[in-house]
């Protein structure tokens, strides 16, 4: 049985492209009252972007904080949040939802177009294909690239037991403005750091077993672009990276990521580490694992002077340890993807362990 | 202003594929009288495939021949057919249409589904967004791989009075069903033909005036594919073709063919012949304006054994070459692409004869 892999059906690239999200959105607006809702992170509140959003009289902007992971907490009060601010509208919904941000804002963004449309809590809604309601019409804009949140059937949440996504073809947008320009003004540790999500889930996805052509030839280009972008710093890197976001999220389309992500979910769940961090700082240790990609990913961090930070682990305490390892082992396709059917013969609790213990 | 880019929503990639075809049909079938229409290429009439067709009582099959260049007039002939059926049924339209076959195939599928709810013939709307209605459900599954008729927003016809497709975000499919295993049976020859039309349209894309990084990153690895199949012969060349159809595809939404197209359409046009064919014939002789890729795709034809046919347009009456130039030059957008906005002071009707004289 092979997925029938359900994509993004409409997307603009092109540098200035956001300034046609208002004709997009109009095509979705069912009366004049109905409200857009904007999910936007909240670096751009009182910034000149924010004169650029398209907001119409009667639309929400709600600025969103993503200093931490995006919790399944923070997912059900957006969301009331939103249905509040609906109640006073002739429409029980809005007609759209758009997140604007990096892939931490994009994944709210999905979420909340989903819990808008399914009772409960968010948690709930942790694992595979367990949404039942097709969400509001929802439309991604990056200023980050390299998450593949674009273009993905997840969005990643951190739960009270937790830290899984809610995978559904449901979640997937409806439409992506890819505008490379936007991407042109983020800090640079930032940007690597979120590109290098980008790269090594490309190596877990190429290096995996469930690998096949299709997320082959995705996974493959996407490494070329990042090569261009981290090693050769091409003129044309923001657009690259931008389509190696968009390449890298379709490769996992019949793949799965793999040991580094499984670990830097354990990592941020128990210390909160962003995952463009987290992911870099577990991949560092892992040239056991992606022995030429580890080498090449530490030539990318040289070339882009980028010091990860140390000693991230330390000397957790035991328990926090094993809520760590609990997190990370309980990804079974993860790391059936990356070491096979049989990958509890070798990796162990103590494995686990050890490898943290380098970070 | 860029074109928000339509693309195929439901893929499902993999050997063996094919056998899902059914369930995927079982979701849109709406009352069990209801009719799929099947149109599939007339090679595969009394063969092994054809009890392999998930066809169910009230299904009709239409095998179509593809022997020549799809014409409007058999699109037109195939609606009424497909209406004709329809009337002893309780619907006024079959639930789907679904393509099997090469890429002439697949565009007369995609014209009958558009034909289907929209007045007229098909000559009416050849050109950029004629069509006014969406299609019927539609699905192709490629037989041969390379023209990218899975995926692009044409069908390109033969009219009265011009080739020309017929270019919608209607035309597109609404899922596709990519089987390598489908692909292996083919002709040698007629492998490499309708693989070369991926390798020459990105050739052209790449080389193109249009070209952004979208297009510029799947025009790119859909080439590396190409080579893999045709000077590497790649063990999994079946997958990789599929691919590089696919992936060639996505490189002309913000993009374009060029030089090898615009001529290749007059001589089918005038001369009938096949696309595939046509578009070698054609590209052999355009070291001027591809030289790079045009010695490389004299390696491919010497490494796959390939003759092109010689003197295909010989000593041809005036009035047929007059024709010939006029369906060449009549394609403004492919020549814009090709040689920029002045494309007129140089390819003149003197300097398209004179390519045409090479052939």
């Amino acid at each position: 049985m092979f997925r029938n892999f359900k994509i993004v059906p409409n997307i603009v690239f092109g540098r200035g492209s956001f300034s046609q999200l208002d004709d997009i959105l109009a095509a979705r607006r069912t009366a004049p009252e109905a409200a857009m809702v904007f999910l936007v992170d909240d670096v751009f509140e009182n910034s000149d972007f924010e004169s650029k959003i398209p907001r119409h009289p009667g639309d929400l902007i709600l600025w969103v904080n993503v200093d931490d992971e995006p919790k399944t907490s923070y997912v059900d009060q957006l969301t009331q949040t939103t249905r509040a601010y609906m109640k006073d509208t002739l429409k029980p919904l809005p007609d759209g939802v758009i997140g604007i941000g990096g892939g931490s804002t994009l994944d709210l963004a999905k979420a909340v177009s989903l819990m808008l449309t399914n009772p409960g809590s968010s948690a709930d809604y942790q694992g595979w294909d367990l949404i039942k309601h097709p969400a509001v019409y929802h439309v991604a804009v990056p200023t980050l690239s390299g998450t593949g949140a674009e273009v993905s059937r997840t969005t990643v949440l951190t739960g009270p037991q937790k830290k899984l996504g809610i995978n559904s073809d449901y979640t997937v947008y409806d439409q992506i403005v890819l505008d490379p320009e936007l991407t042109a003004g983020a800090p640079a540790r930032q940007r690597f750091y979120t590109g290098m999500d980008c790269y090594i889930h490309c190596a877990e996805s190429l290096n995996g077993t469930y690998l096949n052509t299709f997320s082959q030839s995705y996974g493959e280009k996407a490494m070329d672009l990042c090569r261009d972008v981290f090693l050769r710093k091409d003129p044309e890197s923001d657009d690259k990276l931008m389509m190696a976001s968009y390449f890298g999220g379709m490769s996992i389309a019949y793949s799965q990521v793999g040991v580094s992500h499984a670990l830097s979910y354990g990592l941020s769940f128990v210390l909160g580490t962003h995952h463009g961090v987290g992911n870099c700082v577990v991949f560092n240790c892992l040239e056991e694992y992606y022995p030429k990609e580890v080498e090449e990913f530490h030539l990318m961090l040289e070339k882009n002077q980028i010091e990860l930070p140390r000693d991230v682990v330390g000397n957790l305490e035991p328990d926090r340890m094993d809520k760590m390892i609990d997190v990370a082992l309980s990804l079974d396709p993860l790391w059936e993807n990356a070491l096979g059917a049989d990958w509890k013969k070798t990796m162990t609790r103590t494995k686990a362990q050890e490898l943290y213990s380098r970070m």
